[in-house]
């Protein structure tokens, strides 16, 4: 394959110079929150809606996420803001939902990332996929794991590197960048909020896959972090979002790559 | 939970000192391939026969079982041997399947740990699941996942620990052994093949797990394992399970377990 | 090399079927206390006393051991118990103190495992050595390491398990047994104190590395854990260490290894 | 400690915005190569020469190094070019060579970041101190060995991220520096050589760290990789260095950095 693949999510590129910022809470958790952050993250510049309706949660007991009906709260910020958004599918089961919904993209997250037959399910479907990296998944295993999905016929693939596990519980695999790019043909994505799992080294981590070569970039954003259902520690406030965007900008610009 | 959880499996006991070895073909690959396979394990004194009719693999291109026909292949060697079947399920689609087959105890592989739509499905089934470890999976995390069965209404639930990814390719967690039995009231198998990765290995890692004090075993056995369609360089030939179980026997004697 | 190495250390063997247990605190921290706890472990059936006088500390401003004078009580623990001796050398300066103090057994810790000039050094020694493989280095590097004692022609060299870094905190590597039996004729012994770094673990482990053919053991027993200076967690008391002897004394014997 | 540590290697600050490269051969192999290599480095804006003369081998039977005669001939480069040198220190012995020497800045090597009696001794000099990371050494335990040096009156400590070992063989850890930067005052360089253990991606990871805020670079360039005599496979040729310098120095810009 000899040119960058570039995946189109609801008219913003990823990939070949296009860079998109995908942003938004861990958790959907009311109507009110994710509109708020909806118009918060567009306004700083992110032009994808990140929010997880169904939540695979370590717990059964933990909050597991509104799910149908934040699959809703999704499409409602969607009207307001017009920016695409980006929710995680979690089994094959809850195909008609997603496709219902119009998604516009597709995560498979890091759990299910060798869940195979969801892999070959979204394979079939004609929408954008951003595939995460499993927790200690090669980079060989990942490509692979794409490969599931392109085998289908769905092309739309956008690699997602969002740390791995080791000794440290931060760690973010920022080689992961060059080498993907030499593998593969795909978009690939950092997501620093999971690599990091604390908010302050987000913007430093951001600043790195910019400079590494990553065509976008996944950062959670929560109107209060600290009552956050999920992942709080991690979520940046829309305040903190607009700072690191006003660093990501220019260094987009002096790297030649096109935010949209 | 003051006493031990024993599981049944078609008459096997696992756990509260009843110790079951499971094993077999890492794949069903054909008729007489099972049958023989589960003949000579039984007569070796395995009383569980495992085999992979769904098989998660890395790439789409490699062999993925025979899936159905590979059900139908396990109830053919089990109506030869009498042996119950353990074989492992990959999505929530396929459990009619399952159920109809009458597999005797369900598979949840290390992809799947946290597949946790798929652990809720099989804990409204009254059949006993066998949870293995993630590749980077926390005991705690394991735990919480058998929880996700339990929490439906299924308490049989048997742990597997099947060795963890680090620097070096072969590497059984010995240690979640007593650090599960301290957790959780559940009976904690191992599966010295997967956590090996090399055949050679394989005896003197199921000493350790009987005098560590596990509830069973999980072994691949193979007819012939330099043309095993998956999973060859990690298996036993017959003969090889054979000597395992000779060295067993007397283990479990001495450490006061009863194999059935 | 065809036979398996044999290694003496003060009269007891290590290798070729015989076993040998070394305990004893983590440090020595006075004399009442080296005495007292050699004495307790002599009499439950170790041969060799351990005991850190030399302590290599994440923090200098930690415990660093009684050094000198640390070498002074354990040669007097020695001429009430006759046991041999087994402790740290951290550096090459201290090499004249050991051979005054007639140490039996150097250890060379996990820490300087690629201390190359530490092992060039002791290489050069006629004293046996016991050579801790590092938290994250390979079966490969260890065995790399020995090779550089034996080259410069100390053939008495005995490598030790304890335990690697991971996501988890707890995790012995079991199979670094087989692994290391097929690279090596050299002994292996476990330590699993520090594979657990928790107490209530250590005597399942310590029945694991007999069941898979280790030649020895090493472990931390301290006359009161609560206070040891440095260890405590992971210490068994006297009592707990009798224990454990009274279980490993019976599966040795199933097994065919001579405890010395 | 308020303000960032700035420390001066011959004339070369590190730290407190200011940026230093570093790079030569893993191992300086003769005359014309050392000096060569230097000439070239300095040419590309790098302002201190790296080169090992007594060098950490996994195996004995390899190359060890030309040790006191490439203190020599660093020295030699150092009259050509007025570069200063950093050269490793594997053991307290050899000191009294690396004073007369007149090294401008001693490397600890990983293998030796926790050789304590070693850290005690280098924080006895009057020279500055280049730490790196220990394959699986903790954030804080790194701290912690910088603290052994300080403690001892050496204030002029820059700690080196090069890379954790893990399941994959490419693995910087890039959130080392906001992470080090939050618990200490010290300048934090990169290695990217090491860490990549591949040559084509050390360009992209020096970017990144330019990005996330490191104080510097060290980087391995020899003369004729395929030859070299250790690192071949990570270093960069005079050219490559050039081309990667001709990226960093308008992103130090950028940074707003002064590389000196």
């Amino acid at each position: 394959h000899p040119d960058d693949t570039v995946v189109d999510v609801g008219g913003h590129k990823i990939g070949g110079g296009y860079f998109a910022v995908m942003s938004g809470p861990c958790s959907v958790e009311s109507k009110e929150q994710i509109t708020y952050v909806a118009q918060r993250v567009q306004a700083a510049g992110a032009s994808i809606l990140r929010g997880g309706a169904f939540k695979p949660r370590t717990s059964p007991y933990s909050f597991q996420g509104l799910r149908a009906e934040g699959l809703e709260l999704l499409q409602e910020a969607r009207k307001v803001t017009g920016q695409p958004i980006v929710t995680e599918l979690m089994n094959n089961e809850h195909i008609p939902l997603f496709v219902d919904a119009k998604v516009d993209m597709i995560q498979i997250g890091a759990r299910n990332m060798q869940n195979f037959e969801l892999l070959k399910a979204v394979g079939k479907l004609n929408v954008p996929v951003l595939l995460k990296r499993g927790l200690s998944s090669t980079l060989e295993e990942l490509v692979m794991s794409a490969e599931y999905i392109m085998a289908e016929g769905n092309p739309n693939v956008v690699l997602c590197e969002r740390g791995i596990r080791t000794f440290e519980t931060s760690m973010l695999d920022i080689s992961a960048v060059p080498m993907l790019k030499k593998m593969t043909h795909l978009p690939v994505v950092i997501d620093p909020s999971h690599a990091a799992g604390i908010a302050f080294m987000v913007p430093a981590l951001a600043q790195a896959a910019v400079a590494v070569g990553a065509d976008g970039l996944m950062i959670e954003t929560h109107n209060d972090p600290a009552k956050a259902k999920s992942d709080g520690a991690q979520s940046l406030t829309p305040d903190q979002f607009d700072a690191l965007m006003n660093t990501i900008k220019p260094e987009l610009e002096f790297f030649g790559k096109t935010l949209n």
